[in-house]
C-alpha cells in the first residue's frame, strides 16, 4: 500500500479497525486461498475470513451461480418474504443437512450476522423458559451486540460495553481448570437450591473455542453437559457460527459428540461466499416466536441464500469434504509436533482444520505471524493473551497449499526462536 | 404460490416470518419499483425493502459495477482489511456526503446491519461518556439486539427480550403530547438534580419515526433537542438508518434542521443494491475506540462497498434526487389530502418518500394494504396499532408508476370505506 | 461541645456522618419540643428526628409503658414470634386506625426502617404483578437501599450506589412541570403500547414529599393518579414514613384524597417514641408472602410495640391531634406569609405540620438554618437545592413553643436579609 | 395460645410470618436463656434470636443502664447528631474492640439492620474501586433488601426480589466441592482476562454460614481469600452480623484466621440487648463517603448505643467469655458426636457456640426441631434444604441449661429415629 492509499484509511476510518494494521497492504482480489493486493502481492490465507471462508475466495462454483442470480434480475432484498431463492436454500437444509442426520429443526433467518443469529438464540430461550439467566463459558466469543458481549469472555471486549453485562454467569469451559472436573461445578450450583446461581434459561457453548484460544471440549464433556441440561430442563445452545459448516470436519461441530442442541446458531460460511447470512436452527416445539417478533432489515439476504445452497449440494451431498478436512488437520498437526518437540513452551490443539499453536510466552505468537505476513502468509493470535498462533484455513485449500503454508510458518517460528 | 410451494416455508421457516403472511406469494425476480413472483406477476413495491432499496431493486448502474467486481474476483468477504473497495468508498464518502455538507465525521464499519450500527454507537457514547444511561423517544425503533432492542418502543418486541431492559429512559417524541411541550418535561429532568432521571450519555432519535408510525419531528424541535444536549455535554445520536439516504429528500434526514449529530448510524440503503451494510459517523474526538473492541465478521461486505461508492456517485453528485424526491413527496401529499378530504377519520403526515395514510379506525389500514396487494401493489401499515398506512416507494420511482400505485390505493381505500 | 468531646466523632465515626456537622454539639437528653446539650443548653425542635418524633421526644406517657415494660422483662427481641406486644399492636392498630376509616389491609412487620418497608412493598408488588418496571416521581426520597433507592430523586444519593439502578421510571411529579398536566405524559405512556415506558407493577408516591422539598401534591392530583392506576392494573402504594402518623393532620397523609392505596408503608413516628419499627399494609389478596419470604432481624423490636400502641392509643382514638396539627399548620403559615409578603424571592408550602418556607436563592435557606441553630433552633433545609427551610415540629408542641421558634425564624431571615 | 389470641396474627399479619408457625404459642417476657409464654410455660431459648441476643434476654446488667438511660430522658433518637450516648460507644469501641486488636478502622452507623450495613459496604466497595461486580458465596445469607439479597444464595428468597438479581457472581463456598479446590475457580477466574467473570469490587464472605447451614471455612481458607483480594485490589467484606460479638469464641469471627478484613458489618448482638442497630467497619482509607451520601433515619437508636456500651465494657474487657464460649462449644460437640456415633446419617459441623447436627434425611431434622419445642426447647433449622438443626444458644447460658437442652435434642432424635 503506497503511503497515499493508507491516509485515507488513517484519515478517515475509526481507530476501531484492526485487521488492517497487523497486515498493512491494500487487497484488491483473491481466489481460493490466495489473496493479492494492489501491488500484485500474494498471500496464502491462513484465516479465511476468521472462518467465514471455508471454501475459499470467490469459489468458481458458488460465483458462476451468484453472477448468473444477479445477472437475471433474482430478488436481492426479500426481507422475510417467500422467495424462490429461500426456498430453494430451505430445500437443501432438509435435504443435505437435516434429513440424512436425522436432525428436526426449524429454520430461522435473522439479521445476517452471528451475534444477530445468538442475540435471537438467547431471546428465544429466555421467552420459553420465563428465565432470564444463561450459562456461558471461560474464553467463550459469542458477538459484540449487548446481549452476546453479555455471554462474551473477553474483558477489553466486555468494557467496551459501557454498562454492565447482566443475566449471565461465566462456567468453567473444558480443561480450564488445573485440578478439577469444571463441570462439577455448575452440577452442584444447578442442583443446590442455595448456590446463588439463578436456574438457567440455557447454556451457550462453542465446542471448540476460536477467538478464545482453540480451547477444544471433549465429546464426553459435550455429552456430559447435554444430559446436565435436558435432565433439568435447560436449553442447550450450541453457537456453531465459527466451527460449524465442517470448520471442525462434520458439519456440525456436535456430531463429534453426538448430542443434538436444542437451538443452533449459524453464520460465517453458511453463505458460502462470505456474503452475510445467519441461521437459528431450533427444536420445532421451540418455535415460539410471534411473527416479527424478533426482525431485521437485511434477514433475507437472496444473493447469500443461492450462494449458500449451491454450498451444501457441491460440498455436503457426501462426505468428501468432511474426511479432507480431518486429513488435513493431520497434516497440521504433524506439522506442529515436529514444531512442539523442537522447541520447548510450545504446544498444540485443535480439531479439523481449526488447530492452535501455543507459546508459553505469549508475545512470541504475536511475532511468528508478524513475519509470517513479511512472507506472504495471513494467519492470526487468538486466546486470552493472544498466546495462540490460530489456523483457520480454507477447507478447500489444497495439500501443497497447506505446506507452503506451514513451511512459512516453521520458518517464522524458527526465526523468533532464533533456531535453524 | 402453489400449495407445495408454501409447504416449505410452512413447515420448515420459523414462526417468526412476517412479511410473507402479509404478501402471500412466492417472488422471483425484480427491476426497478416492480418485484415479480414465480408466476410472472408483477408487484409494484411502495415498500422497498423497508427503505433499504431507495434506489430500486437491481438498479442497473449498480448492477454492472456489483457483476463486474465479483467477475473480477474483486475481495468479497474483508474483514476490516484495507481494499480497494474500501478505499474508493470512504473517498466516496469524503467527497461526495462529507465535504460538500462541511461534516467533519470519522467512519466506522460495524456489523452490516442498522441494529449493529447502533449498537456501536450507544457503546461508543457511553464509554466516551462514562455515563450509562441513554434517553429514547416513544414509538422509536432502533433494531432487536438487546441494546438496540432496549431504546425501541414497542411494547410486543420489548418483551421478546426475556430479560427487563435497562439503562434507558424513553421521553416524548415531538407531537406526542396533546396539551405540553415534550421537550418541557426532558429538559427539566435534566437540569434538577432531584429529577431521578439520571444524567444520560446520549440521545438518540429518529427525525422520523417510520416503524413508529410516520412521526415527523420538525425542524425546530430537532434544533431545540440538538442545542438541549450540547449545552449539557450529552451526545446527540440520530439513527438515521431509514430515513437516510435520501428518503426524506437530503442525504442526511437532519440537514432539514441544519443541526450537526455527535454520531450518526447509517444502513438499509447505504450499501445502494440493498445488500447488508452499515455505518458509524461519529465526531473525530469521540472515537475512542481501540482497535478490534466492536467488531463483526461481515463488517468487511465488500460488494457493498462497490455498490455503496456507485450509488453514492450516480445519485449524489448533484441535487437532482433531493429534489424529485420533494416533488415526489408533494405528489403523494395530493393524493393523501383528496383522500383525507372525502374519509371523515383520515389525516396525513410525512416528509419527502415517507408518507402516511393515518386511520382513526386503526383496523382500515391493514384492510387498505390487504386490498392493495391483490391488486399488485405492497405497501405496509406502521404504528403502535398498525394504524398508518406507511408509503416507501423507492425515490426512483416514476411519476407515472407512483400515480398507478396511488389509484390502487385511492381504490383500496374506497372499498374499505364503501365508497365510489 | 469541648474539643475533646469532637475529636472522637471526628477520628473514628465515618466521613458519611451529616446533621452533627450542622449542629455542631454534643446533645444529651431531650423532653417533648427540646433537646439538651452536654453544657445545658437548649434547641428547639423544629425538626422532629426527620418526623420520626411526632409526639416529641420521650413522651411522658409512652416513656412510663416502656420503662415498664423493660422492667417487667417483657420480650425485647421477638423476629417474628407471637407476642403479648405485637397482639397488642394488631389489636390497636385495627382498632384505632383500620375500622373507623372502613381500612381492609393486611399488616406486615418489616425490617424496622422506612427503606425496609419501602423494598418489601417493591418486592411484593413485583412479585403479584409479575412485572419488573416500577414509576416514582421527580423528587422522590424512599430510602438508600438498593430497591429504595432506585425509586429516589436525588443524583447525588442515585450516584452512591455504584451499580445503574434499573427497573425503575421516574415521571413528574404535581406541580413539576410550568406549562403542562403532569399526569398526561404518564397517562400517555402507559396506554400506548409504543411507549417505550414498560408497564408498571406499580407506582410509589409520597403525598407530600419532605425531602424533595415539601411539595404537596394537591388531592385531585392524587384522585387521578389512584384511578389511573386501579383503571390499568397497576399497584399504587403510598410511602407515608414521613407524612402519615398524623404530620399533615390525618392519621394517614392519604385521607385528605379519599383514596384507599394498594400498599401502604409506615415506619419514623408509628414507634410513636422515635424506636426503629416500620410496617407495610397492603390489600388482604395482595398478601401472597410465603412464609419468611421477606425476613429481618429486628422486625420483632417489642418495645417499639409498646411505645406504638400506647401512642394510637394515647393520640388517635379521637381527632383532637389532627384538628390541632391543622390549627398549628395554619399558625405557620401566618407566619410565613408575612415573611413572604417582607421579603422577595420567597414562598411558602407545605400541609398540616409540614411547612417549607422556600428561596429562590437556594443559599440563603442554609444560612438561615445556621443562624437559627446559633439562636438554639433546630431546622433544616430539603429540595434538590437544599432551598427550602422545612418545619418539621413535633405534632404535640405547644402554640408558645411554636411562636417562640417561628420568632427565631423571622430574626433569622431578617439577618440573612439585612433587614430589621 | 388460645384460640382468640391466635385470630388477630392469624387475620390480620401478613402471611409472611414465619417462626411463629413453628413456635405456635404467644410469648411474653423473658429472660437469660428462657422465654415465658401467656400460659406461664417456660422455653429455653436455643436460638437467641438468630444470634441477637448472645448475652441472653435482659440480661440485668444492661437492663440497668437502659432504663436508667430512658429514665433520665437521654436521647432517644438521635440521626447522626453527635451525642454523650453515641461518643461512649465509639470510645469503648476503641478501647475494647479495635486497640487491643491493633485494629484501625473508622465506624459508620447506617440504618439499624444487617441488611443496611451490607447495602452500605457494598455501596461503599464500588464507589471506591469504581467497579460494578461483587463476589458472594454459595449458602451466603446476607440480606433481604436488594443489594443485600442479590449476595445471597437461597433460590426461594432470591425469587422474592421480582427483578433480576444482578451485577454479582456466586462463588463456591470453602467445602462446597467434593473434588476441587473452591477456590482456583475463583483465582483462575479473576487471573484470566477471558474468563467472564468481571473484575469485582468486593468479595463478601461469612467466616460461618450460619443460615446457610452452619458451614465453617476453615482458616486457611480464609487466609487464602484474603491474601487472593489484597493481591488484585480486590476489598474483602466479612459479614460479621451473625458470626460476631463472639459467636465464634472470639469477639470478631475472623480473629481465628488472623486476617484483616477492608470492611466489617455488625448487627444483631452488637447492641447487646436485641435493640435495633448496626455498625459498617472500613479501613480509613476506604471511608469516602461524602456527608448524608448513605443515611436513614433510625442510624441513631441512642438507647441501643447504651446497651452497646455496656455489653462491650461488660464482656469483652477481658478473654472470659471467648473462653467460655469455646468451652461449651465443645461441650456441644461432645453432646453430637454421641449423637453421630449412635445414628447413622448424622454428622456435625460448627465452631463456638453456633453448631449444627446435619440430617442426611433432611425432614428429619425439622421432626426434632419439633418434638424439642414440645418438650420447651426453641432450636432451628437451617441449610438448602432445611437439614441442620442449628444451634445458637445465648453465650451467657450455664452448663446445666446447656445440659438440659442437650438432653431434650438427644431425647428428640431418637424420638425421630425410634431409638430409645
Amino acid at each position: 500500500m503506497t503511503t497515499a492509499e493508507m491516509t485515507v484509511f488513517e484519515s478517515m476510518e475509526s481507530n476501531v479497525r484492526g485487521y488492517c494494521r497487523d497486515w498493512p497492504t491494500l487487497f484488491d482480489t483473491a481466489s481460493g486461498a490466495w489473496l493479492r493486493d494492489s501491488q500484485g502481492r500474494d498471500y496464502l490465507d491462513f484465516f479465511a475470513g476468521a472462518g467465514a471462508l471455508n471454501y475459499g475466495h470467490n469459489n468458481p462454483v458458488l460465483k458462476a451461480a451468484l453472477i448468473d442470480y444477479i445477472a437475471r434480475d433474482g430478488i436481492t432484498h426479500g426481507l422475510d418474504m417467500s422467495t424462490a431463492a429461500k426456498r430453494d436454500l430451505l430445500q437443501a437444509i432438509d435435504r443435505v443437512l437435516l434429513t440424512p442426520r436425522g436432525l428436526d429443526y426449524k429454520v430461522q433467518f435473522p439479521g445476517p450476522t452471528g451475534a444477530n443469529a445468538v442475540e435471537a438464540a438467547l431471546k428465544l430461550a429466555r421467552k420459553v423458559t420465563g428465565r432470564t439467566t444463561v450459562l456461558n463459558f471461560t474464553n467463550a466469543f459469542h458477538g459484540m451486540t449487548l446481549g452476546a458481549l453479555a455471554v462474551t469472555g473477553n474483558a477489553a471486549k466486555r468494557a467496551g460495553a459501557g454498562v454492565p453485562l447482566s443475566h449471565v454467569n461465566s462456567m468453567p469451559f473444558d480443561g480450564y481448570l488445573d485440578d478439577a472436573d469444571e463441570l462439577s461445578w455448575m452440577e452442584r450450583a444447578l442442583d443446590d437450591g442455595s448456590s446463588g446461581v439463578d436456574k438457567p434459561a440455557a447454556v451457550i457453548v462453542e465446542t471448540v473455542q476460536g477467538e478464545g484460544g482453540v480451547n477444544v471440549a471433549r465429546p464426553q464433556w459435550l455429552r456430559r453437559l447435554a444430559e446436565l441440561c435436558s435432565a433439568r430442563d435447560i436449553l442447550l445452545i450450541v453457537d456453531d457460527v465459527q466451527m460449524g459448516c465442517g470448520r471442525t470436519g462434520p458439519f456440525f461441530s456436535f456430531e463429534v459428540a453426538g448430542i443434538t442442541p436444542d437451538i443452533v446458531t449459524l453464520s460465517k460460511s453458511i453463505g458460502g461466499y462470505g456474503l452475510p447470512m445467519a441461521l437459528v436452527l431450533m427444536r420445532p416445539e421451540l418455535d415460539q416466536w410471534t411473527p416479527g417478533e424478533h426482525n431485521g432489515t437485511f434477514r433475507g439476504n437472496n444473493p447469500a441464500f443461492v450462494t449458500a445452497t449451491a454450498a451444501l449440494e457441491h460440498f455436503w451431498s457426501d462426505g468428501t469434504l468432511a474426511e479432507s478436512t480431518a486429513a488435513k488437520g493431520d497434516r497440521i498437526q504433524r506439522s506442529f509436533t515436529e514444531l512442539v518437540d523442537e522447541y520447548p513452551g510450545l504446544s498444540t490443539r485443535g480439531r479439523g482444520l481449526v488447530q492452535g499453536l501455543v507459546f508459553e510466552e505469549a508475545s512470541e505468537a504475536g511475532k511468528v505471524c508478524h513475519i509470517a505476513f513479511e512472507q506472504g502468509l495471513l494467519v492470526e493470535t487468538s486466546g486470552a493473551d493472544d498466546e495462540v498462533v490460530k489456523l483457520l484455513p480454507p477447507l478447500t485449500i489444497t495439500d501443497d497449499e497447506l505446506d507452503h503454508g506451514l513451511g512459512v510458518l516453521t520458518r517464522s517460528v524458527a526465526a523468533v526462536r532464533g533456531g535453524h
